[in-house]
C-alpha cells in the first residue's frame, strides 16, 4: 500500500479518534491484525478521510448515520467520540440519532441513544 | 394524528422534494396509502425534518447516506433530488457515496452511484 | 430429504401462494433449481407452515413484517397474495406495513406499500 | 407534538410493557433523551399500537419477527415481555423465533432464542 | 422429520465445531428449545452441509463471510472454530475478514477481527 | 492513490470480471464516476483480490456468500461471471446459494437463484 496515504492517514485518524484510542487499538495488532489496521489506516482515514470534497463535521454526521443503521456498538460509540472532536455538539448527535429512528426504525434509534449516553458517560469520567 | 404538523410537514416536503414529485405520489394515495401519506407528512417531513437541530443540507446528507446502506434504490433517488433541493452539488453527493462504499462495502457504492447518475439525467431531462 | 415432509410442504405452498403461481415456479425449474425447489417445499412449507403451533393468518402476518424489513421484493408479492388467501384484508396487510415503517423504517413502509398497491393491481386483473 | 397521542401512547406502552419497565426507561432519560422518548411514546405506542386496524397479539407478532430479524437484542428483550403481555405464550413466541430462522436465517434464530431465555429467567426470577 | 437427516447432521455437527460445544448447546436445550435443536441439526448440518457438492473448507469460507456480514457475534465465533477444524488457517480466516472489510464495509472487518481475537484466545487458553 | 496497485487491481479485475463487462463500466465513467472507479479498481481489486493470501476461487465463493446476503442483485451477477471464469462451476454456485438459504434465509435464496439463472442466460446467449 502506498505509504504517504498512510502516514496521512494516521494523522487524521488520531486527530479524529484522539491518541488514546488510536495507541489502543495499535497495541493489541499483531500480525493477525496489521493487514487490517493497514487498510483502516490507509483506506478509510488517508483515502476517505483525507479527500478534500467534504468537511470532517460532514463526514461525522454521515458515518453515524451510517454505523447506527449498520447496528455496530463499537464503531458507533468510536464515531460519537470523533464527531465531538469535529465540532458535532451533543444536541447535534442526538438529532442525528433521531432521524435514523424515523429512516433506520426506532430500535436502530433507541440502541443507538443507549451508546451515545455511555460514550458521553465514558468522556466525561475521562475529564474528571 | 396533529393538523399543524401535517402542514408543517407538507410544506417542508414539497420545499426539498418539489411540488411535482409530492403530487405525483398524492395522486397516487388512495383509501389505501392515505395512512401512509399521513405518517410520511407528520412524522418525517413534520416532526423530524421541522426540528430546528440541525439545517436541512445536514438532514440530506445523513438520509443519503441511511437511505444507501439501506438499499432502498427509489428512496434514494428521491433524496438526492432533495439533497440537491438542500444545497449539496453532485460532488459532495459523490462524496458521500464514497464513504457509503468504504463504510457500508463497495457494493452500496456501485449501486447508488449508478441511481445518482439515473437521477441526474432525469433532472437534466427535465430541465431541457 | 423427507417424502413425506415434501408432499406436505407442497399442499400447504399450494393453498396459500394458489396453483398458478407454484406451477409457474416449478415450470421454471430444472436441474440447477431442483434442489432449491426441494428445500423451499420442505423445509419452509412441509416443516415450517406445516407445524400446528400458529395459525395460518399468524404466519403471514410473520412473514409479510419479515420479508419487508428483508427488503425482498418479489417474495413480498407472493407473500402478500398468500395473506390475502391465508385470511388478512388489505386493510390489515396496509396496517403491517405501516408497523414495518415505523420499526423497520419509512423507506421500507414506502417500497412495501408501492408493492402491495402492484399485487393488488395484478390480483384485481387477474380476477376481470 | 400531539399532547393527546402522546398520553394515549404512554397508557398503551404502560400496558404492554409494564409500569416497572417504562419507569426505568423514564428514570434514565434527561434533556439528551427527552425527544426520543417523546418519539417512542407518541408515534410507536400512541399512533402505531393505538390504531384500530388490527388487534395487541397480532402487533406483537409483527415485533418479535421484525426485531429479530433487524438484530436489536435489548429491543427484541422488551417486546417477548409485551408478547406475553399481549396473550402469546411462550410456545408461540417459540413459533415465531422457527420461522425468524426459515426466513431470516439459522444465526438470527439462534440468537433469539437465547435472548428469549433469558428472557424468560428474568420474568420467573421476578415472580419469585 | 427425517431421523436419518438428523443423525446423519449430529455427527458431521460434532466434527465441525467439536463435542464440547455441541454437548454445551444440548445440555442448554429443554421443551423451548427442542425444535430449533431440531432446526439446525437436520437442516444446517444434516441437510446443507452433508451435502456432497462442496467440501467442508469451502462452506467454511461462505459462513465466516456471510454470518460477518449477517453481523452475528456468537454464531461467528462458534464457526471460526468450525473453520480451523475444516483446515483453514488463521491467516486464511484473517484474509475472509479483510474482504468482509472491502465489500460489507470496513466497520464489519473491525467488529469481526475482535471477535476472531477473542476466540483464538479461547482456543489457546483451552490447549494449555 | 497508488499507481502500481491501480495497474495490478485493473489486471485482476479484467481476468476476474472479462474485458467487455469492465470496458462497459469504465465508458459510463466521467468526472462523477471516476473516483468511484479508482476505488474499486485499487482497493478491491489490486488490494483485496491482489493479496496472496488466499485463491480466487475462495475469493469468489466468499464474495458470492456476501453480496447475496448484502441483497446487491447487479453485483451478484457481475460476480457470478467472475466466480465462472475462477473455475466454480455453474452446479458449486448453486450450492453457494443453497447456503444462502440456510444462514441468511430463504428469500435470499429464492432471488439469487433467479439471478443466477439469468447471468446464465446472459452468458449462453453470448456465446451463441
Amino acid at each position: 500500500m502506498d505509504d504517504d496515504l498512510y502516514e496521512k492517514g494516521m494523522k487524521i485518524r488520531r486527530e479524529v479518534l484522539g491518541d488514546a484510542y488510536v495507541d489502543r487499538a495499535l497495541a493489541k495488532s499483531g500480525p493477525f491484525n496489521d493487514p487490517l489496521q493497514e487498510l483502516v489506516t490507509t483506506y478509510c482515514w488517508g483515502w476517505n478521510w483525507g479527500r478534500d470534497g467534504l468537511p470532517r463535521r460532514d463526514r461525522s454526521l454521515i458515518n453515524l448515520a451510517m454505523i447506527a443503521v449498520l447496528n455496530r456498538s463499537h464503531e458507533l460509540k468510536a464515531h460519537i467520540r470523533g464527531a465531538l472532536n469535529n465540532g458535532l455538539t451533543r444536541e447535534e448527535i442526538g438529532e442525528v440519532l433521531l432521524q435514523v429512528g424515523i429512516y433506520g426504525g426506532i430500535p436502530a434509534a433507541v440502541d443507538s441513544f443507549r451508546l451515545a449516553d455511555e460514550a458521553f458517560a465514558e468522556i466525561d469520567a475521562e475529564a474528571e
